[in-house]
């Protein structure tokens, strides 16, 4: 097993942006004040993931809550101290515009209200950070990424792995050759869907297993590889027999070929557990399981013969914490924005193209 | 690190196939000869992995060498104790026919090589191990059929993972149920080619990567499925201008759909090292690394949340043995051949069909 370094010397290896503010001065000691959050959606991802880690943000605090069910924003407005001139439901929800306390919303709505309640944020002046898949559709993407610039506010996509230190050692590894040439990418993400969920619901997900786990697979094998996909090719397997499936497909794995020639093969289910991924070269690999999960996260390389588990020191910010931070640290001191909508948007396009080589049956070349 | 009983009941898990004579009487006890090999074609795997091997063998014996060059067979005659009329070169190979001491001929050349080489044996009334792929079309595989079938003679082909105990106790664990019901199979071969090599040259080898060691993917994703696939989609990365890639391809990666709804992503390349399948059910999962070297299988299994390294006790018999024992045991016994003509025949069918969409941009049905 080999234990990388301090922490310090981790940040110094996976780039500029998640340092900034890490080892800095906190926030409140360089004169700025935490910028507020407003939750849009108090489902369960918001409420266990996201919103009792904001009390560990440095750079933001948790404002208000905007919810369609009067009894969640009683239950917790009185958990997080949240008055009740900071609750906000879906009709008077344009009115944030006129609070002073919300800097940031934050959208964790089904996938399908993604691009209503973003571009309603963006026209209310706010910046936003919005749950991945950015949308349903490209067309929804391209309007949510328009309503902000209009705006002339920020527009940030919840990918949270590109705040978590595994990931970004990984990536880290890959561009500094340690493996070689990249050859192969394997990316699989994947669980069983229990029945009678939102995300089963085409009006709600927009799409399957592919919307909401597969995403990760796409998306960690865009940063894992550093170039964008010039082709996709793809395959589904979908029993209709399933009531979990009348609307959604089940699994759909895929290929995709970059243009240095890495070729990557991804995986998307909702009948199995994978959470995985590999990166081969010419020199050896590195792997992760697993890869993206909220904790737990396993790395090991191979290198000259030889495969070894790698252990990372405790990281300055949690990936949740870090992901909060960045967007008002973006909006507090100017650094660039990573995630942005036109990340979200890229992925969007690979998933059109995903959905439609496995429909026709062919390869789709990507311009 | 779970440890499985004793040999005994290994063997007693893969199927009766393998069983049969390995805990039986030997062949002398049961008042039988041993059989015959004449080995064709005396290059490194030959001489290196089969040749040393047949001593141990229960049911053969080299009896015969077959070799264009002269000093091979002064050389390895010398050193197996075989006559010098028991030398065969390419232009009197047909004169086996009139050699009562070869019963069984192993076909060791290059590829394109194969067919021929098998279609003589077969009309010198010999039964016949080819290794694999068992030729460069399906043509050929068809025309070592007939002409098995024309002599009546037994036409197997080297799959020698077929007789691996790790590979066994994972077809079995997946038999049986133990991952629940299967979605995906990853299989993955590769290594990085040599400049120079026969493999690297069309005419001999009929293909690259796929043709060498992708094969491994495609059987293993075959025998692993326990079903035929129904789907086939390829994506080729080659780089022409590497000089070891002028007439054949580098990486191919492929997936296939089964009836079942199991998806295989597989995995051949000349340029990094893979050696490695796992199949996921929705209970669990069995994998190796490495799968399907000579030595070295490393197998795991997860099931209820629990990942377990999986040792077996050391088998009865080595693969390349068992392997060569079973073909001489099929022609004295008449217990049913595994790895038959018909099953490379598959394989080749499934290579085309993979070239063929990695070609044509589209997934290729398979009938």
């Amino acid at each position: 097993m080999k234990i990388i370094g301090t922490r310090r010397d981790v940040l110094g290896t996976i780039g500029a942006g998640l340092v900034t503010g890490a080892i800095g001065l906190p926030a409140c000691a360089q004169g700025k004040r935490k910028l507020g959050y407003a939750i849009v959606g108090l489902g369960s991802y918001a409420t266990n993931q996201i919103m009792p880690r904001i009390k560990d943000c440095e750079f933001a605090e948790l404002k208000a809550l905007v919810s369609g069910t009067p009894a969640k924003l009683e239950k917790f407005g009185a958990e997080y101290g949240i008055p009740k001139t900071h609750w906000y439901n879906y009709k008077n929800y344009d009115r944030i515009r006129d609070n002073p306390d919300i800097d940031l919303v934050y959208v964790v709505l089904p996938n399908s209200m993604h691009a209503e309640y973003a571009i309603r944020a963006s026209q209310a002046g706010k910046h936003v950070l919005c749950e991945k898949p950015m949308a349903t559709s490209v067309a929804e993407c391209e309007a949510m990424i328009a309503a902000a610039k209009k705006a002339n506010r920020k527009l940030m996509i919840g990918y949270r792995c590109h705040f978590e230190q595994h990931n970004l050692h990984a990536v880290e590894l890959v561009k500094t050759g340690f493996i070689g040439r990249p050859t192969l990418i394997t990316s699989e993400h994947g669980f069983y869907a229990q029945p009678n969920q939102w995300r089963l619901d085409r009006p709600f997900s927009g799409g399957g297993s592919m919307m909401d786990i597969g995403i990760y697979s796409l998306n960690a094998a865009r940063y894992l590889a550093g170039e964008e996909p010039v082709a996709v090719s793809a395959m589904e397997y979908t029993d209709k027999s399933d009531p979990r499936f009348k609307t959604v497909e089940d699994r759909i794995d895929w290929q995709m070929r970059f243009p240095s020639g890495v070729i990557a093969n991804c995986v998307s289910s909702y009948s199995s557990n994978h959470n995985a991924f590999r990166v081969t070269g010419t020199k050896g690999w590195v792997g992760m399981e697993p890869a993206t999960n909220y904790t737990g996260h396993q790395m090991w390389t191979r290198q000259g013969g030889s495969t070894e588990q790698v252990t990372l020191p405790p990281p300055a910010k949690n990936q949740f914490v870090a992901q909060l931070d960045h967007l008002a640290e973006v909006v507090q001191t100017g650094i660039p924005l990573r995630a942005s909508g036109e990340e979200g948007l890229r992925d969007m396009r690979l998933i059109e193209a995903i959905y439609r080589s496995a429909r026709e049956g062919r390869t789709i070349k990507l311009a």
